[in-house]
């Protein structure tokens, strides 16, 4: 076993705080790696204090995860010593099921296997995340991240990315299409910029004014104030795609009517309540509402490849990981632009 | 003008009652037609009891309707006199807007024009629809029907099997997809069939098990009883598409649970008050919901042609029109197979 440092809710109430724990072995398809950056998104902040089902204390958030292999198994052919590494959402899936053979593993039939919070094989503690200096994981769900980029903003591609990244694709959203984002957070200004790199007009939707500034220095081509009722009637019928990236409670109705004829929301956030919504925004305009979960690995990969090409990197503050407890109060005060990424040597400081 | 009789509701609360009335000239692209047969859709009821907003009393509803053309406009060259013809939920629209240019009259951006309770043009008094012995409408929504069918039988694809029809044909939905029907009413019964004759592996899924001899008659392959918790827990992620044809309160979430990865429901009956959706039944499955609204006339004659092709009919059950108010409490029991026609033959009998 492989001792490891990191910060764990230890129950819902309690602020994080050091934890020793064990790795398994670096196993022969197995890489381990240092972990320089961790991303803090906010599904590790609703795990962390219990708001979803199913979490087993103490729980190591983290699934934005880059750093350097430091040891790789004996059959690991992708990766080598000292390349640079990501991590993402998961960690393993059944391999074996449609979705997996798809190369969507995160629909993984059996349960994909999370970056924490989830069974580990052969172990009797659940996988552990990000939040710590070190990681084993299989290679085939370890991610390349090139060389000669700013590697703290990558982390955030590894979720925040993704996540918006995969329905852009899904539904070839490009050239000639009318984007609008909903929702100017970690999820939202990646949103703005992968969106802008495919070719779409990309408007963000936000309720206060003076965000605009910020969105067009993200990319946005256009700015409308949702709390101005001119402005929002304005903006009716005008979308091919809103991409939703609020878990909050929302008029959903209110954001559908933006959609033009055949038009698509896609949610991105998972709301603890239910939304309402009338069935009739939808068939008097053949409109559509989809859902889409992060992405597969080959995928994550192709996003990763795309953001080098174009530049694309996520927006962050740097934090200690003693600053976690602070960051997640700022998060919920949405206090972030856009995304806590932790320098993980700051580890080294801490003790359990 | 040309005086007219038909049935009418004067008010939200008062029994529809004979109403005599003026129908506009046969114009140059007019088609006047000789009223046989009306179908009795859900539309009509709602419009009749006032519970939805802005109608204009007395309102005739009804737009179903087949019969033969007695007199057309000069400049009329798709009709002659004695051909048999039908006409939908629509009598006209702006055919200017991007919409209409595309055949998507039912989306007209302007507004379509209603068969009843619509604005008519050059007239004081609003479009009045099929309850009636004879009707005056520009050719170009008017739809052929072929000869050699059960004309009765006929009348309720102008508005249910359209509406099945169309979201059918938008999806691809054909030979090796699973196919669910929500809701065995008129809508319903029309989908079972349509779905069945373009090669879809269809289930019914209805609350009560005494609707299974039913439904395989009608064409469907499976049935499941959706009271019955082991079958409804079985058929999770098993439907490639759901038409939901209920427009009343239900649990959406449980239903979509039944969609495959990338499953689509579609909608297409407008309750009167919101449904609850948690998004995640949509974000972890990378399912869909979509709205779909009856269809543009080019579809309509698409379906009328591939109906009479696939010796598709409506189960009906035939009325007089002084049982229209018997029926109306009927069809909110519940107690139709599956649609009443009147036979408008009967308005003989009756005086305003």
């Amino acid at each position: 076993m492989i001792a490891t440092k990191g910060y764990a809710a230890f129950d819902p109430n309690s602020p994080l705080a050091p934890f020793n724990f064990e790795r398994r072995e670096v196993g022969p398809h197995d890489v381990m790696i240092e972990i320089q950056f961790c991303g803090v998104c906010h599904s590790d902040l609703h795990t962390a204090k219990g708001e979803w089902p199913g979490v087993m204390y103490p729980v190591v958030p983290g699934h934005e995860i880059v750093g350097r292999v430091v040891r790789v198994g004996d059959h690991v052919s992708r990766f080598k010593k000292d390349d640079l590494a990501g991590v993402g959402c998961m960690v393993n899936s059944c391999r074996t099921c449609p979705s997996c053979q798809e190369g969507l593993e995160q629909y993984c039939e059996n349960g994909n296997i999370g970056t924490y919070n989830s069974p580990e094989a052969g172990m009797d503690s659940p996988t552990f995340g990000g939040y710590s200096n070190q990681i084993v994981v299989n290679e085939d769900f370890v991610l390349k991240i090139r060389e000669d980029q700013d590697l703290a903003r990558v982390a955030p591609l590894l979720c925040a990315g993704i996540t918006t990244y995969s329905p852009l694709r899904q539904w070839n959203i490009g050239q000639g299409h009318r984007v609008a984002v909903v929702g100017l957070g970690g999820l939202g200004h990646m949103a703005v910029k992968i969106a802008a790199a495919m070719g779409a007009d990309v408007t963000v939707l936000s309720t206060s004014a003076n965000k605009e500034a910020d969105a067009r220095a993200l990319g946005a081509h256009n700015f409308v104030v949702t709390k101005d009722p001119e402005a929002f009637k304005a903006a009716r019928n005008s979308f091919d795609f809103i991409l939703n990236t609020v878990s909050a409670k929302m008029n959903l109705d209110e954001y559908v009517n933006l959609l033009k004829l055949d038009g698509t929301m896609i949610l991105l956030g998972v709301p603890p309540e239910a939304l309402a919504l009338h069935p009739g925004s939808l068939i008097f305009k053949r409109r559509r509402i989809a859902g889409s979960l992060i992405g597969g690995i080959a995928e994550t990969q192709e996003m990763l490849d795309f953001c080098a090409h174009h530049r694309i990197l996520s927006d962050i503050e740097i934090i200690n990981i003693a600053q976690i407890n602070t960051a997640y109060d700022r998060m919920l005060a949405g206090d972030v632009k856009y995304r806590f990424v932790i320098d993980m040597a700051t580890l080294e400081d801490t003790s359990a």
